[in-house]
C-alpha cells in the first residue's frame, strides 16, 4: 500500500478503543502511508464523507500518548449494520466510490460482533465485484464475547475497573457493625456473556474475600435458589457484596430485570420508571430475608474508566491496530486480527488473523466448566485466564486534578 | 501525655478517613505514647471494649503507607449518638471506666456532624465531673458540610472521583451520532449540601465542556423550569451529561426522589422497587421531550474510590490526625481540628482547633453566591475554592492488578 487508508470505530465504546486507532496510525505512519483518515461515527459518517486527517491530531508524539489515555470513541461511533447486498448495491457502490475519491486502499474497522459484520459484507462485495480495496477488522468489546480471539481488547480494562471497584465497595459495605445482615448487589454489564461479571472474582486476594456470590447469564437464574444462597451468605458473612450480570434470565426465558416491569407504573407525572436486575434482586432480598440491601449499577462508567485502564489491555489494543496495518500490507482482506495466547505462564500474547466469516455475528460465552456447580462463582481456570489481562497501569496525564483527554475539533 | 490513647472512626466512610488514623498513629508514636488503641466500630464498639493495638498493624512503615491507600473505615465505623447526659450517667461513666482501665488519656474521634456531637457530650461530661481525659474531634465527611473548617478531609477525594468520572462519562455519552438529543443524568451524594454535586463542574477544561447543568439542594427545584432547561441543553449540545444532587427538593418540601414513589408499586413477587432522583428526572426528560436518557448513580463508589484519591486530601487528612495529637498534648479538649486556608494562591492549608460546641450538629451549605442565578451551575468562586483540593495523586500499591488494602484480622 502506498496511498491512503481509513480507520473507524463502531459499537459501544471501551476504555482502550482509542489505543487501537493509535496503533493503526503509528504503524501506517511508519509504513509510509500518505494520508491516514479517520471516519467520524463509523461507517455511517463515512457514507456522509465525514472524514478527518489524523495527522492533525497525532503528528506530534504527545497526541498518540494522550489518545491512548482517552476513553470512549475519539472518532465517534455508530450502530449501523450494512444491509444485505442484493437490492442494496447502490449503498455498497457508494462506499467504494468514496474510497476511490479519497484514494483509500484499506479500511480498518474497530468493533464487536455487529461491526465485524460490516467488514464481512464489504469484503464480500469487493470479492464479488473484483474491487482491490482491503477490509480488516480489529476486535473491541468490553463484553469479551468475540469468538476465535483469546480475548478482546477493552475487556481487560473493564475487568480491572470492576475488580478494583468491587474491592473498594466490599471495604465500604463491611465497615459498619450490623444488627442484621447486609447485601449489596452490584449489577454489571453483559447481556448474554458473563465475562465482565465474572471479573468481580478478581477482587479476591489475601486482603479481600471477594463477592459473596456471582451470577452469570450462562446459567439459568432461579429466584428460590437465589434466596437460599443469600440466606447462607447473610449467615456466614453478615455483610456481603454480590455481583450479578444485567443479562441473567429465568428458566422461562424472561430477564430478571423484566420482573420489575409490573412495578414500572408511572410516577405522579405519568413518567415511566425503570429499574435493573440489581434493584429487583435487592428488593427480593429485603422482602424475603429482611436484610439491609443496596443496589449499585456500574453503568457506562465501567467501560469508560480509562484512568484505571489495564496496561496489558492498552498495549494489546495498540498491537491489534498496528498488526492490522501489517496484515493489509501483506495483502490480507476479509479478516479480523485476533489475540493468540502463545504462553500461559508467563503470559504472552501475539496476534493472528482469522477469516471474518467465522467471527461476525457469533458470540463466545464463559465456558460451563469455568462456573462452579452451584452457579454462584467462577473457578480458578477463569482467574488464570483473566488475571494477566488486568495487570499493569498507564498513568493518565493529570491536568488540574483530572485526566487530560484528546478530543475532536468541533466541525 | 505519657500513657495511652484511643482513636475511632464514625459515620459514613471516606476514601481518606484511614489517613487520619495513620496521622494520629504516627504523631503519637513519635510523641512516645505507650499504647495506641483503635476502637472497632467507633464508640459503639468501645463500649463493648472492642479495642485493638495499632502497633500490630502499623509498626513497620509499610503498614502506615498501605493504610493511607485503604478505603472505608479500617477500624470499622458506626452510627451511634450519645444520649443526653441526664438520666444516662451510667453510660457516660462506662466510657470513663474503660478509659481508666486501659489507661487512656485522650480519645480521638474521626467523623462528621453526628460524630462531633459525641466529642462534645464526652468532653462536657468530663468537664462537669472533673475528669482529666481529653477528647479531640478530627473532621471527616465526603459531604464537606462541617462548619468553621475551610473544608473537610474526604471531600477532595470524592470530588476528584466525581470530576474524573463525569469527564469520562461525558466522553462516552457524546460518542454516538444522534438522531435525537441525549441526556445522561448523574445522581451524586449530598442530602442537604451540594458540595459533591458541584464538583462535577471540575470536569470543565480545554478538553471538556463539562456538565450541561448542575442542580444543588441549596436551590428549590422546579420541574417546569427543569424541562425548559433540558430543552435548551438538548438543542445546544445534542448529547449532555447533567449532575443532580440526591437531595434536590421541590418548593413544597418533597424530595424529587419521592416523586418516584407512586411508581414504587411492587413487582410480580410483591417486592418493593426504589429509584433515585436521577431515574425520576431521566424519566421526565424522556416523557416530556422524547430524548434518549440514561440515569447513573455514583452510589457508595464515590466515597470509597481510594485508587483515585487526591494527594492533597490524603496529606491533609493525615495532618488533621497528627495535629489532633499535638492539640491533646497541649492540653486541649472539647475541640475539633480545623483546616485553615492561609493562602489562596498558591494554595496552602494549616490546621487550627475550634470549640466543638460551635461545630457539632451544624451544617455548612454551598453559599448562595457560588450558584448562578438560574440555579443551573456553580460560579468561578466555587472552582477556585475546590480545585486545589483535588490536586495530586498517590499511586495505590497494585498487587495482581488491583490495589492492596490493609484489613483487620478476623476476631
Amino acid at each position: 500500500m502506498k496511498k491512503n487508508i481509513v480507520v473507524g470505530q463502531s459499537g459501544g465504546p471501551t476504555a482502550v478503543i482509542n489505543a487501537s486507532v493509535a496503533g493503526v496510525y503509528s504503524a501506517a505512519r511508519r509504513a509510509g502511508i500518505a494520508k491516514i483518515y479517520g471516519m467520524e461515527h463509523g461507517i455511517q459518517g463515512f457514507l456522509q464523507e465525514e472524514l478527518l486527517d489524523l495527522d492533525e491530531y497525532l503528528q506530534d508524539g504527545m497526541g498518540v500518548e494522550i489518545l491512548k489515555r482517552t476513553p470512549s470513541a475519539f472518532l465517534g461511533t455508530c450502530r449501523f449494520k450494512m444491509p444485505v447486498i442484493e437490492g442494496n448495491e447502490e449503498l455498497y457502490e457508494k462506499v467504494f466510490q468514496i474510497m476511490e475519491k479519497y484514494e483509500i486502499e484499506a479500511m480498518f474497522y474497530i468493533g464487536g460482533n455487529d461491526s465485524m459484520d460490516t467488514i464481512k459484507m464489504l469484503s464480500d462485495y469487493a470479492g464479488e465485484t473484483g474491487k482491490p480495496q482491503k477490509f480488516i477488522g480489529i476486535p473491541k468489546t468490553v463484553d469479551n464475547d468475540l469468538p476465535v480471539t483469546d480475548h478482546c481488547p477493552g475487556y481487560g480494562s473493564a475487568a480491572k475497573y470492576i475488580a478494583t471497584t468491587v474491592k473498594e465497595v466490599i471495604c465500604d459495605n463491611g465497615s459498619f457493625g450490623l444488627d442484621k445482615p447486609s447485601v449489596c448487589v452490584v449489577e454489571i454489564m453483559g447481556r448474554h456473556a458473563g465475562w465482565l461479571t465474572a471479573a468481580a472474582a478478581l477482587s479476591v486476594g489475601e486482603d479481600c474475600e471477594g463477592p459473596g456470590a456471582i451470577y452469570l447469564p450462562e446459567k439459568v437464574f432461579d429466584i428460590g435458589k437465589f434466596i437460599a444462597d443469600m440466606k447462607e451468605v447473610g449467615e456466614t458473612r453478615r455483610a456481603a457484596v454480590i455481583a450479578v450480570s444485567e443479562g441473567i434470565k429465568l428458566a422461562d426465558g424472561r430477564f430478571v430485570c423484566e420482573l420489575g416491569e409490573s412495578a414500572q407504573q408511572t410516577d405522579v407525572f405519568g413518567h415511566r420508571q425503570l429499574s435493573g436486575c440489581g434493584a429487583v434482586l435487592s428488593g427480593i432480598i429485603a422482602k424475603e430475608l429482611g436484610y439491609k440491601t443496596r443496589a449499585i449499577e456500574f453503568s457506562t462508567v465501567q467501560r469508560s474508566a480509562t484512568h484505571l485502564a489495564s496496561l496489558t489491555d492498552i498495549e494489546e489494543a495498540f498491537m491489534a491496530g498496528s498488526d492490522a496495518v501489517r496484515a493489509a500490507e501483506e495483502g490480507k482482506t476479509g479478516v479480523m486480527v485476533t489475540l493468540v495466547r502463545d504462553s500461559k505462564f508467563p503470559y504472552h500474547c501475539k496476534t493472528g488473523t482469522y477469516d471474518i466469516h467465522e467471527i461476525a455475528n457469533r458470540e463466545k460465552c464463559v465456558p460451563e466448566e469455568w462456573i462452579n456447580e452451584r452457579g454462584t462463582f467462577v473457578t480458578q481456570d477463569f482467574i488464570d485466564y483473566a488475571r494477566p489481562l488486568i495487570l499493569g497501569e498507564l498513568m493518565p496525564y493529570m491536568v488540574n486534578g483530572v485526566p487530560r483527554h484528546l478530543v475532536r475539533k468541533k466541525s
